[in-house]
């Protein structure tokens, strides 16, 4: 093994942007030590948790950026989320695609709360089968929530289409974009998204630690805080107060993981999301194209457009498990085998509760690293 | 005004230690950026994550790490205890000298689950009465929970003795060191703690967008998780694991801020907790001594010993905003001034609602510097 290969992007960006790290390392050795400078020193995490605010704002499109709510990941935001916007009774529909992020709150939901989980159908590829979609829409369903690609599949949604019938029976839209924020354009009023849920460490190469939603403000009128504390104002009310973004965010904020945010979003949009787009999308169907005579079968549909730049697969020969440990212990390549937290799209694609191994790319994977990839599926399966 | 003062430690430690973000920048130049040296790079989270646990859980004296559950702040994990814990009907006893973090969490529950809430009568200084603790613990509340000490007051609570005589009654320990970790030794056994909720940011030295909480195991198998999500394990299941620590983490944790929490408390180790106790609390007493004098009314008592470095007062001349306000613009202090989220405290001290100036210290506060303050003091309230 001369040298490790990561290949587990979707799980996180591990190399993180240059200047990002520079410019993190810079504003740590000079502002956070005594006596160096310490002009600014308390107003500066004020205003990069502003400029962030902003610059997350920008990055979805959204109108107000004090609708923009920093959390520690997406799974806490999809948490306060759902059992901020989900009452007694309540009707969720999803798609049979959900993280685990997803899946265990609307379970603990069902058990504490009562409320009703409807799962939208799809074909083994994670494809919406799109007939029942206007039937549960005609019941009323109080949101209606999707990944926007698969974890395990890869397989994107037409979130535009389907979010838009949704907004016409006055259905909450919630997304997550846990796979697609850095690789695909999201669009809050284009897209017709009520709320945004996102994640910095994977797609928009920040450090891990800092994730959070956006919402647009009709819904956070409605929808009742979870984490509740100290938010610096309106000390004397016992009670959460209502505005934004204070309403949903309580306790000290991760100011250094908001800077990186703001830090890796600038690189991402200097490079464009478009050339981002380009450059994986390429190796992965490079990648698809290198093991098409191989005998493992891929998860998900075999068109590089339709998916994020990950591909899942097994193998005939050899269990995933054995096969993501030989991949790394005899080529260095590093991938994510299992279930991905997400056992229903593995019983979509029928490899549950086996799971599969997964390769993810991202924009510093190498045409070469490919190569080196698939020879090993080569020598491993054949 | 040629420097600026930073007085607003129990905020929080704005300058961090140079070791720690030396060590910081290192990690992140080296290991964040492709192909510089990708070896271990995956690993390298999962190492700092074991690693800081098993920091803090020895810092707190706990037996077994595993029960050392990281958050993104105090704030999530006063929420995640009291919505663990107390369920419908649950008795919670409290001081009256608690945080919004607590406060806030609290009248949810008692909206949302009827809890109960009493509060433990104290002095205007803090000091609890004593005669109605054990007449409450008799009525056999489910918990009590504590401020170590009082962001208003400074005042230090005799946590050993009240929870020593809680444990008799079988009711639950919970401690918030928010203003003491760092500053006063905490035991987890010797102190007869159950729950012990922590947070980086303050005296512990490290980034912000770190905190966390301990628990007894006893408590960990009967709380009940209210974060949930993919944990990496046992993804097959709907249901949060109820192995420690994932049944409470859930989501991408913050392992640069696990880091420098780790490398914050190697830091505060070297020097020595009582090193930084005999320091402080001298430049406590420097200060206190510096404005006898002075037509100011100090909250609490005037014992340093029997507080954490901080002292908030009240001018007869000018109001606390003005005050506080004035300390930066004209001499370049800063302080804090207000409610500090905490509003019951300022009912103790019958400053409520104007509220009071908070002077702060820490390990790198300087005698010139209290000086300094002590001069701007008189010549604004006299």
């Amino acid at each position: 093994m001369e040298k490790e290969i990561y290949l587990n992007y979707a799980g996180t960006s591990i190399c993180k942007p240059k200047p990002m790290i520079d410019a993190l390392c810079h504003y740590l050795q000079k502002n956070q030590w005594p006596n160096h400078n310490r002009s600014f020193v308390p107003d500066a995490n004020a205003h990069f948790i502003f400029a962030g605010r902003e610059q997350v704002g920008s990055f979805f499109h959204v109108r107000d950026a004090s609708n923009v709510v920093f959390t520690a990941n997406i799974t806490t935001s999809l948490n306060m989320i759902l059992h901020g916007l989900l009452q007694p009774g309540s009707h969720v529909v999803v798609s049979r695609l959900e993280h685990n992020a997803v899946m265990r709150p609307l379970h603990l939901l069902q058990e504490k709360r009562g409320i009703q989980v409807t799962t939208l159908a799809c074909d083994w590829q994670g494809r919406l089968c799109g007939k029942d979609l206007e039937e549960i829409l005609e019941t009323k369903p109080n949101m209606l929530l999707m990944t926007h690609a698969s974890n395990v599949l890869g397989t994107i949604q037409p979130i535009r289409e389907v979010f838009q019938k949704a907004r016409e029976y006055g259905v909450i839209t919630v997304l997550d974009t846990a796979q697609t924020a850095g690789y695909l354009p999201i669009h809050m009023e284009a897209d017709f998204i009520d709320v945004l849920a996102f994640t910095g460490h994977k797609g928009l190469q920040a450090l891990s630690g800092i994730g959070g939603f956006v919402l647009r403000p009709e819904i956070a009128e409605i929808m009742e805080p979870w984490l509740t504390g100290g938010t610096g104002n309106f000390s004397h009310d016992l009670t959460q107060p209502a505005v934004m973004p204070e309403k949903f965010e309580s306790g000290t904020l991760n100011a250094v993981g908001i800077f990186s945010l703001s830090e890796s979003i600038k690189y991402i949009e200097e490079i464009g999301l478009e050339q981002i787009r380009v450059k994986e999308s390429a190796l992965t169907r490079r990648f698809l194209d290198g093991i098409g005579d191989l005998p493992v079968s891929v998860l998900g549909c075999l068109d590089e457009r339709e998916r994020v730049p990950l591909v899942s697969l097994i193998s005939e020969k050899i269990p995933a498990g054995d096969l993501s440990f030989r991949l790394y212990n005899e080529y260095g390549i590093m991938t994510r085998s299992g279930l991905h937290c997400a056992p229903a799209a593995h019983q979509v694609a029928g490899t549950f509760p086996g799971g599969a191994v997964r390769f993810s790319f991202g924009y510093d994977t190498t045409e070469e690293e490919i190569g080196i990839a698939v020879r090993a599926l080569r020598e491993l399966t054949t």
